[in-house]
């Protein structure tokens, strides 16, 4: 039989999965916005963030709850702390979709990214939504070799975003300063989304197996 | 007297307080690293970071025997489950100032930082040093309008962060765009240093009042 303990736990991660998709969703809008310079999409992204804030103050009360009523120990209790921590790590992959939006927003009704390197922004906005999706399925299934995919895409973001920088560094860059602030700014988002997202399935991991996975 | 759970939750906050001291050091010769072009005290903090990561590890790992064991409540239970939470930010602070470090070496013997704007890094490290030491103090002391003072503070942060960056989009910045990209990333290194400081001071006055402070 079911116990409202089981109940609680999974509404729990009911929550953390949801922000992850919701974090998905935001970066695929973010994209959106960047490469189309579309400015209704980036303020519905700015707009709804706000939820995503409140599901974070939800989860975290629902886990503080779960801890003072139940008082759960050992793989239980590893659970509701790596859901605390991987609410944070949800919440901040939003906040970053959001720093997208708002760079889309400011160059309106220019294009902040210059079609030269639009390829490596819808790679990498292809890649985060990937690792997001993975992230809330994992956080649903516990399966540690899925969880584990998500570093081997962060893998290839990192490689994207290098290899952005090479380009930036290039002496044959004409897009000015200005630009060159942007797109620096807009590859750090994208490559902290992933590492959030790594967090989230290293945590996965350990609350499953016990072990810590390597870097 | 004083319990086994007192002396354990004791040991926790003193752990944090650490982690929010050596986040402030690693800031502080980073700055210094950056500034003068010193090679030794890059390497210095990029080694030390180390150790904070095993604090952070340390600590999580009491808090979690500490909630098993003991099941907290009420605000122990709020202190614990916070400590977890300023432990991140505290770690991810120290992250920061090793970021800092590595553009410091990686542009060694040169200097990453153009004399025209050393002004700013030096300001924006005491900024960060600053904040580190009162997030360390707050977290043992629990005093609220201390703790309100690091937001204040990060105004400041803020405030120079956005003035470094219309001093970059000036039309007389000559430094080239490769400079542009460091100083761009230094910029936000620092001012993500602030932001985890002002979530520390937020979780502590939300631990003693039970309100959380407007942004």
């Amino acid at each position: 039989m079911r116990t409202a303990f089981q109940d609680q736990l999974d509404g729990l991660t009911q929550m953390l999965s949801e922000m992850c998709g919701l974090a998905g969703v935001a970066m695929e809008r973010a994209t959106q916005a960047l490469l189309q310079a579309d400015l209704v999409t980036a303020e519905q992204v700015i707009t709804d963030h706000d939820h995503l804030v409140d599901l974070r103050t939800q989860a975290e009360e629902a886990a503080f709850v779960l801890l003072a009523l139940q008082a759960p120990v050992a793989s239980d209790l590893r659970l509701v702390v790596g859901s605390i921590q991987n609410v944070a790590d949800s919440e901040r992959m939003g906040g970053l979709a959001l720093h997208v939006a708002k760079i889309a927003r400011r160059r309106h009704p220019g294009h902040a990214v210059p079609e030269e390197v639009d390829g490596y922004f819808a790679e990498m906005g292809r890649i985060a939504v990937e690792l997001s999706n993975c992230a809330q399925e994992v956080v649903l299934s516990g399966d540690p070799q899925r969880a584990a995919q998500i570093s081997r895409d962060d893998d290839a973001m990192d490689h994207l975003h290098k290899h952005l920088f090479t380009v930036l560094m290039d002496k044959e860059w004409h897009h000015g300063v200005a630009s060159a602030v942007d797109i620096t700014l807009l590859g750090r988002f994208y490559e902290r989304f992933a590492d959030h997202a790594v967090e989230i399935g290293r945590r996965v991991i350990f609350q499953v197996t016990g072990q810590t996975p390597e870097l």
